[in-house]
């Protein structure tokens, strides 16, 4: 149904992208400025963090989307734009610069930063930066990937083609993660397009209902990030029907959504902070929906569990001890835990008991870099999947000394 | 008002304590296996974890002191005795070797638990190590405290005495820590002896009021243990006026309570997992008592911040961003933070921005091995305070491999 494609947010028709280095970050290798833009104005929906505490770029895109529509992305790394003097300010100021040198309204432009908390943002180097930055729009998809990145280690996006009512459609995005994840309505940065042609309150829709089996079941260290912001932009130039209601194209729409979503969470979780292997948890037989994703977050959170996954030790006790602390409602009795990797299937708890196994099969299973925990709570029909990664002693170095 | 004293639960009149090595662990001096008697009945007041998952001496605890009245503690390490087959019946069985080799009744006993989930717990070597173990009951607080030991690198004990209506008297404590710490009602296992004559509702009463700003306030991992259980013994022998409601020597055993499980507290967060640093947060100027803990909590929860500090970085950031998602109701413009340490004092925000600061002095400050994080949040007159630790290479090492 969804065909794996090149390109990322670039993929879809009417979108260009680029990505440069401008001076922010004093490394001039990494890339720190990214801008995507469309050749129409398009349908637009946002997420963002719920934490209290909030990045100045999300009080100007929060205004520049209300009327639901959006032309552009600036995104810059090294500088999270947030608890600054003037912070608001310097966010319209990338949203004028963006009009001056692309002719889009600055109230089209969607805003973002992400980087280090509290010192001030300075416009200079953007402002320097623009040139080359407009200059280089293009099929670059992959230099604005890598413009956002912060610790994280590999540029995630990702695109999809799929057909709705006869015409081919495409889906692409980029994101960032990796540390201070635990979004709570969004994850750090996402930024999808799509040429699907659909209404911004079936767009809005979309997005909110998709981030509660996505995003919001990541978690990397449990800190919700003060700028997470996840964007999504349709162009519309798929020339669909317009999607204006909850029918079978908007279904098919979303599946797609949830196809990249899911990816780029896997993705992000892959490659979170000093992760050597990611941790999928799925959770089955839960009584109701709240309930299996509580306890598959619950697990792929827990400290002590991601210290014995990083050491390969079959520490099953932990998932349970995680499960019953998790808030959903369980019957001890009744839980079986397996865990599955390219390295073979091992089932450890049935009945809530412990089972013989093999320390050695155990080793050989956990030694993979993708680790499958499998929960069956035997009580109800619901399910979830939740996505982390083990904890490890980079993790502790990258944030031990992050500022410098 | 309080003195320091030693001899630890023994220090209060009518306690003897003893603990020894009976084979439960491999380790021959590594002691697993502690108890305490009184010489009379005792008043009894108990609180466990709030975790579903339960271990099978709390089931056995709850029903031998729901008449309010116990005589004993009989607690092994090295093994949970949780998620195996038949651990009541083993729990049962501790508390009747008790009753064989001291005469006090199986249902006057307390029984705990402490080490791996999900290996059954043999009760031959518990059987085998009886005799010398209440042979040797007499003035050993210490011999006890090391034997309910598992990740601790030290032991925790304590003992005050104070006077209540012209009578002396003592309150002592032994306990441990130190992984799966997020108590939630309880923290892993702590035992309290008290000579105050007190009635078992107003120990009770006593006891659940203090774990809200004491054990529930602490924070090594988040991992709210299976096995928490937190008990008091209450002799009457000090010849107090029996306490028997809200009076002023109500008040100030309820403060001596305070005092000791706090003191105890401060021992479990120094000695968490692989920690170098004890953390301390003082939240100043809240609106109401939950968001002032809410918010101490967080920040000392958040793996991020422990990890800065672990680093001597004064990364406020973290301390912002861990507010912000803590739940409670707060201003970020009012916000101030600071550092304080035998190292000296060290202000980095005021009104919810970065102040300009020495890199140099604040790598002093936040190199002493106790570190006080200082919020105002200016808004209110309620305050509240939580114990962490930073986060490590060796809490990883340590939970990487915990099973052998």
């Amino acid at each position: 149904m969804f065909k794996k494609i090149e390109g990322g947010v670039c993929a879809p028709k009417g979108f260009r992208a680029n990505g440069v280095h401008c001076g922010i970050r004093k490394n001039k290798i990494k890339k720190d400025l990214a801008l995507i833009v469309a050749d129409a104005e398009c349908a637009a929906a946002c997420v963002y963090t719920k934490n209290l505490v909030k990045g100045a770029p999300i009080l100007v895109t929060q205004k520049n989307i209300e009327n639901g529509f959006a032309r552009a992305v600036i995104v810059n790394s090294g500088n999270a734009n947030t608890c600054n003097e003037g912070g608001e300010e310097i966010a319209q100021q990338m949203c004028r610069l963006v009009e001056k040198h692309t002719g889009i309204s600055a109230e089209d432009v969607i805003v973002a930063s992400t980087g280090v908390i509290g010192q001030k943002l300075s416009i200079e180097p953007i402002a320097n930066g623009m040139k080359e930055l407009v200059g280089g729009l293009g099929n670059n998809s992959t230099a604005a990937a890598e413009a956002i990145m912060t610790t994280d280690t590999v540029k995630k996006e990702i695109a999809l083609e799929f057909v709705i009512g006869g015409k081919v459609c495409r889906i692409g995005a980029i994101c960032k993660g990796v540390g201070m994840i635990c979004p709570n309505m969004a994850t750090l940065l996402m930024f999808v397009t799509t040429d699907v042609n659909i209404s911004p309150e079936m767009l809005q829709k979309a997005l909110s209902a998709d981030v509660v089996d996505s995003v919001n079941m990541l978690s990397v260290d449990g800190d919700t990030s003060t700028n997470d912001t996840f964007a999504i932009l349709a162009s519309g130039l798929a020339g669909n029907e317009k999607i204006d209601s909850e029918n079978t194209d908007y279904s098919l729409f979303c599946t797609a959504l949830h196809e990249v979503t899911t990816a780029l969470c896997r993705m992000l979780a892959k490659d979170g902070e000093g992760a050597t292997k990611l941790l999928e948890c799925r959770v089955s037989g839960a009584k109701n929906k709240t309930d299996a994703r509580l306890a598959a977050k619950s697990v792929i959170s827990s400290d002590l569990f991601k210290s014995a996954m990083y050491g390969c030790d079959a520490n099953w006790g932990r998932v349970l001890c995680a499960l019953g602390y998790s808030g959903a409602d369980l019957d001890v009795r009744k839980i079986g835990v397996a865990f599955r990797s390219a390295g073979g299937y091992l089932s450890v708890c049935k009945n809530g008991m412990g089972m013989d196994f093999s320390e050695e099969y155990a080793k050989t299973v956990l030694s993979a870099d993708e680790i499958s925990i499998e929960v069956s709570l035997n009580d109800g029909d619901f399910e979830a999947t939740a996505w982390g990664c083990d904890l490890t002693y980079d993790y502790v170095k990258i944030n031990g000394d992050y500022r410098t």
